[in-house]
This record gives structure tokens, C-alpha cells and sequence, in this order.
């Protein structure tokens, strides 16, 4: 099942520090400081769950030139050792007194001194995986170090995927595409939506993801009213409509789709919404090629779905990137000029509301290549499946 | 399976929002701003694996009276209207030029102009779930508003559950402690320890977990070497030690505690290890009185552990609070001199080096009462067991 090789080789992670030390120089960056899992496990291959545990800080310095160096607690040192990283910088944590802010001021330092620029995660879908006071103490004692925003940078090298990360996306899609294929073998009426949950993660394990973190979704008569609630007890019933939506992963990266169905038959709005959101699917598949933007995306989708829907609904966009996070950099828009590029892995996630306060999504994977779209996901049927 | 009943009453959201607020008089805040998923749905209930998603940022604002003020994405509002907030502000996110600065603007502004101060979690274990720049945004826009570290109150009513919260922690607990029973029937020779994992995770949704989305362990002759790796495809074998520490969630309530196997036959140093730890944790359980502080608690167990290795090792604490989160505040640690009350909900997780390299690592889950400590989770064998 697993004959695909977790991890990298290591040239995967120097050609990934190369590329992002080239745009540092362009920007004028003598190091990026990095706080947070993927963008850890982007420059080094370290992979744990330990960052589950919100109690320890753990960093990653990118210099100019060379590799990164790794400034993290004590308890990662040996898994840290087995990846490229050689310079290796540990403190016994947690030590609320100095999580680490001493040996990054000995690391700045010379940086401050020499009045150089450094950058950090400060931009959209970034957040700064510390605690706030100590960043506030470390730039305190760092007088002379000008901090700019990274994000563009890394960014950029995420959005685009190499071939090994795009076997490991097909790879978890396949895992998620045979998931869902079983679902009508054990969601049926009378059986409550948590246990129907319950019994897609398990069937997720069973077909090769290492987890199922995610899954969201919503059943009611005639159609689901909310795409974020956790399940409730409520069993299903003839004439619901059910969603499931799953992010699963394999070695680090994630699936992200859904599929709808119909349960014991289906109510003429759902199944006309459902085939708008299909046709939608499709021109955002269409529209998927190297040079057009994610407003050309968004554009190419929302045109179908107006059909039934001109308010745009609550769902704020009609897709995203995907890779080491659920949900990455682009968004499929009318603000996002990004470009899509040849091995962008992105969602295709078109949505509208309908009837009385009913909403329905649906939800593809695909990886851009120079043809146009290709593919993660088997295909939903295009028309409402009744279980 | 789940008699138990999901959520809380309105009741207590309402008794926890005054104890902050009574908190907050004290200190001298007049507002506390919240952005991360357990400290929003501490004071609210609202509950969703959204929050998976990067993405988009979500605000509470704890105003010194009154029910809190939700700032949150549009694709939220319904679920949010569900819980006894009533003030729920929002925006179609994501949308990088205003995600949610211009709202909190428009509420922070009159807190500013009169020169009050408001409270942010910046202390240890926490982190701004924002993205950086939008936060340095903000606070320029709000000239004369103080902002200082709201930790101590938060992180004080947080680690003392309610009967409610207990019921919650047994529950997952029991769920546990289930599922950690029915490991030698899936861990045997010559499985690979990744299977292990997945066999685990399954066995927990089976046992009634909402999640099992912490998992680590180790696996290897005569004992592992470190507790934060995933798990290799190398199969079971003869004479290794196995063990498995999982963090599984009910209704987003977590347990955290570990196990540990021989496999087919136990080396006498890790028999040995298992003594001095199951010995320690014994020490811990006893001295886990009202009165007593998180350093009593360690040294209590330090005592016995350095029967056998007086260097302290990786792991940093031996033990922490449980709740909401997989690790929360408390650490019984040397320097930590938090004194325990009653219905504080702790993990004892003694941990000690041995041979060459080896580590052991084990753990309960407590709650304090009147009369001391009680176990919630069922205790480990007194011997180290063999599969």
C-alpha cells in the first residue's frame, strides 16, 4: 500500500534553501526566521506531531548561504539529527524564562550589529508560532535588525510543487478518492451523522492515510444548512442531502475534498444545484492552465454557478492551494492575480446557496501541468448519487 | 457510547465569562482579545475543525461586562449564532487587505480613545493566531490603548475544570484506557509499527473517540530511543519495547497518556525502567494533594526516578495540564510553583534514560480532589506486560 518513500532525499531540501536564499538576496535578506510546522518541515524534512503540543516553541534560521540552522527544544534534537540539518541549537524547554530567546539574541545578534534585514512569516494565512512576549522581548534586545515580511518568498517555493511532493498529493487523493467510493457501504438512513463520521476516518486509516485530521460536513432534508459544525446524533433520513468534506494525509501532505449524495432519493433542487456545481467544477478544470490567474479561475466558476446563485454565499472563495496545509496560498478570488504555474496542486471548491438558506459545495484536487488540469481526485459523478 | 451530552449549558459559559471579567477588574483590563480555537471556545462554545485551516483568523472580545463579541469569517456566523453569543460581527474571509483589522478597529478604537488597557494572551504556552503584520497594523491604528499579558487570568480559570469539563476528560479518558487495552491484539511480532498506529487510531473511533490526533511512540530492542517520531515500517520483533502515547479527543476534550509492551520477552534494564517509573508515577499520585505545587509534584517523583538516572533527560517536565488542549498549563517542573486546587486535571509523566541511549516514558491522567488525587485514566500494570 505504502511503496511510495516517505521523506525527501536530502538535495530536495537544498534545492528549496537555494531557491529561497537567491530570492533573499534579491530582496536584501541576510535570513528568514521560521516558527511554524510546515515551514520547518519545508527547509528540513522534520517531521513530528509534536508540534501538537502547543508548548514549545521551535525555530529555524535560513542564512544567507549554507544550511539552516535549527534552534529547537532539547526533546527534537535526535529526530532533528537525522535530517540534513547539522547546526543544531537546543535548550531543555519548556523554560518560560528563556524559551529559546537567548540562543536566537546570540544567533541575531551579529545580524543587529551589522544593521542587516531579516525576514519573517508576517503575511496572509502566516501566524508566529510563539509567544507573543517573548517576540516582543527578542526585537527589544535586537536594536539595529530591521524585520521585513518573508512570506512572498516562501510562498512562492510552496506554491509550486516538486514531483515527489505531487506523488505524495496524488498519492493521499487516491487514499481519499477510495474513502469516499466506500461511503455508501456505511452511510444509509437511521444511522446518525457522528457515526457515519466516525466510520470515515476509519475507513480512511484502512485504505492507507496515516491520519484523517479533518472532516466536516452537514446532512438535512433537502439539503445541509452549514459546512463547519461538528456532527451531530441526528440519523439520517430519507431525502437528506449529506456532505462529507475530508482533509487526510499521508507523510506530511494533504487531500482536501467532498463529496455530496443523496439519501434514499433526491429533492429536484438539490440535484439542479448539484449539476451547477458540477458544470462549475468542470470550467474551473477548463480554465486551469499555466498563464491564466485565480480570478480567471474564480471567474471561469462562478459564471456557471450564477446560474443559481449570484450572492457568492459565505464561503469566501472557489478554491485554494494545497500541499503540506489543508488549505495554502492562492485563493481562487476576484483579489488573487497570482499565476498559476505549471505544479501548483490546488482545490477547486465551488459552492452556492439555494432554496431556503441551503448551501452545497463540492470540491476537486488538481495539479496545473503544461497541458492544463490534471486530476488528484477520481472525478465525482455528475449527477447526485442516491445512496 | 455517548450518553454523555456534547457542549455545555449557557450557564456555564456565562459563569466563566464573569470569573474573567471579575479578573479583569482586578487587573485593570477593559477588554480581553482572544484569537486561538481553545481560548474562543472556552468562553463561547463555539466548536469546529475550521480552524485547521490557516486561512482565516477568528476574534473574542471579553468586554469588562456583558457577553462576549465574536469577530469572526462570515462562513461562521450561523454556527456562532447557535451559541449564547449575540454580538457576532463579520466578514467574507478570506481577504488579505481586511481580514478583520477594519472590525476590531471599529471596536477597540473607543477603548483607545479614553486610554484603557486590554489584555492579550502573550505569555507562555500561547501564541496570536493573526497574522503578524496585521497585527502590527492594528495596534498602530490604535494609539493610546494599552496592551498588556491577559495569560495569568485565562491560563488561571482554564486549569481548574468544572464538573462539567470532568465528566468530559473521564469520558475520553475511559475511551483511552479502552483502547490502549486492546493493543496486544493488534501489536504483535513482525508487524510494522506503522500499522501499529493505524490499528490504534482505528481502535480508538472504535472505542467512541471523536479523533485520536496525537499519536507517537517507539518501538525497538530492548528499548526506544525517542518518544516524538513517526512510526518506521520496521516490523515488531522479539525483545523490543513498544510503547504508544496518544492524545484522543471527545467533544474537544483530550486524554494524554502513554503505554508500554515487551515484545515476546522483556530485557531486565527495561523491567527495571518500568519498575522505577511505574514507582514514580505512584509517588506522583500520592503527593497530587490541594496544597501542594506543581515542584512538589516533580521532586516527588524526581526522587524515585533517580533511582536510576539522575540527569533528568529530554522531555523537559514530568507532566502538565490537561484539558482543551493535548499539553495546558501547568509543568511540574523545578521552577514551576503553581499550586494545586482542587479539579485541576494533570498528567503525571515520569521519564528517565537508561543503557545506552534508551528512554522510557510514562504516564496517567489525574484530577485533584479534596482528598487527593484521582486516577481518570485506568492505571498501568504494575509489571511491564508482555505481548
Amino acid at each position: 500500500m505504502n511503496a511510495l518513500r516517505r521523506g525527501f532525499d536530502n538535495e530536495e531540501y537544498a534545492t528549496r534553501t537555494e531557491a529561497a536564499q537567491a530570492k533573499m538576496a534579491e530582496a536584501g535578506m541576510a535570513g528568514i526566521l521560521l516558527t511554524t510546522e510546515p515551514d520547518v518541515r519545508y527547509f528540513t524534512g522534520f517531521h513530528t506531531l509534536f508540534w501538537q503540543s502547543p508548548t514549545r516553541p521551535w525555530f529555524l534560521f535560513i542564512p544567507a548561504a549554507g544550511k539552516p540552522i535549527a534552534i529547537i527544544p532539547e526533546i527534537g534534537a535526535d529526530l532533528m539529527r537525522r535530517t540534513w540539518i547539522t547546526d543544531i541549537r537546543t535548550w531543555s524547554a519548556p523554560a518560560p524564562q528563556d524559551d529559546g530567546v537567548g540562543l536566537l539574541t546570540d544567533l541575531l545578534s551579529t545580524y543587529a550589529g551589522r544593521g542587516e534585514t531579516i525576514g519573517l512569516m508576517k503575511g496572509h494565512e502566516t501566524h508566529l508560532r510563539m509567544p507573543l512576549g517573548d517576540y516582543e522581548r527578542l526585537i527589544a534586545g535586537l536594536k539595529g535588525l530591521a524585520i521585513v515580511d518573508a512570506t512572498d518568498i516562501v510562498r512562492s517555493l510552496r506554491m509550486v510543487k516538486s514531483e515527489a511532493e505531487i506523488e505524495k498529493l496524488s498519492h493521499i487523493c487516491a487514499i481519499g478518492s477510495r474513502t469516499f467510493a466506500r461511503v455508501p457501504e456505511f452511510a444509509h438512513q437511521g444511522k446518525p451523522l457522528e457515526d457515519v463520521f466516525r466510520a470515515f476516518r476509519r475507513e480512511g486509516l484502512a485504505q492507507g492515510a496515516d491520519d484523517v485530521p479533518y472532516l466536516v460536513g452537514g446532512a438535512d432534508k433537502g439539503g445541509y444548512h452549514d459546512v463547519i459544525s461538528p456532527p451531530s446524533r441526528r440519523p439520517l433520513a430519507r431525502g437528506d442531502i449529506l456532505m462529507l468534506d475530508s482533509g487526510a494525509n499521508w507523510d506530511g501532505y494533504f487531500c482536501d475534498f467532498d463529496r455530496n449524495w443523496a439519501i434514499g432519493n433526491a429533492d429536484d433542487a438539490s440535484r439542479r444545484a448539484y449539476d451547477v456545481l458540477w458544470r462549475a467544477t468542470e470550467a474551473g478544470i477548463a480554465a486551469a492552465c499555466p498563464g491564466a490567474t485565480c480570478r480567471d479561475l474564480f471567474h471561469a466558476m462562478q459564471k456557471v454557478i450564477a446560474e443559481l446563485d449570484d450572492q457568492g454565499g459565505d464561503v469566501g472563495r472557489l478554491g485554494h492551494g494545497l500541499g503540506m496545509q489543508l488549505t495554502e496560498w492562492p485563493s481562487h478570488t476576484n483579489w488573487d492575480s497570482t499565476e498559476l504555474t505549471e505544479n501548483m496542486v490546488l482545490t477547486l471548491e465551488p459552492s452556492l446557496g439555494y432554496g431556503d438558506g441551503r448551501i452545497m459545495v463540492h470540491e476537486e484536487n488538481i495539479v496545473v501541468r503544461a497541458g492544463g488540469a490534471e486530476l488528484l481526485t477520481e472525478r465525482a459523478a455528475p449527477e447526485l448519487p442516491t445512496i
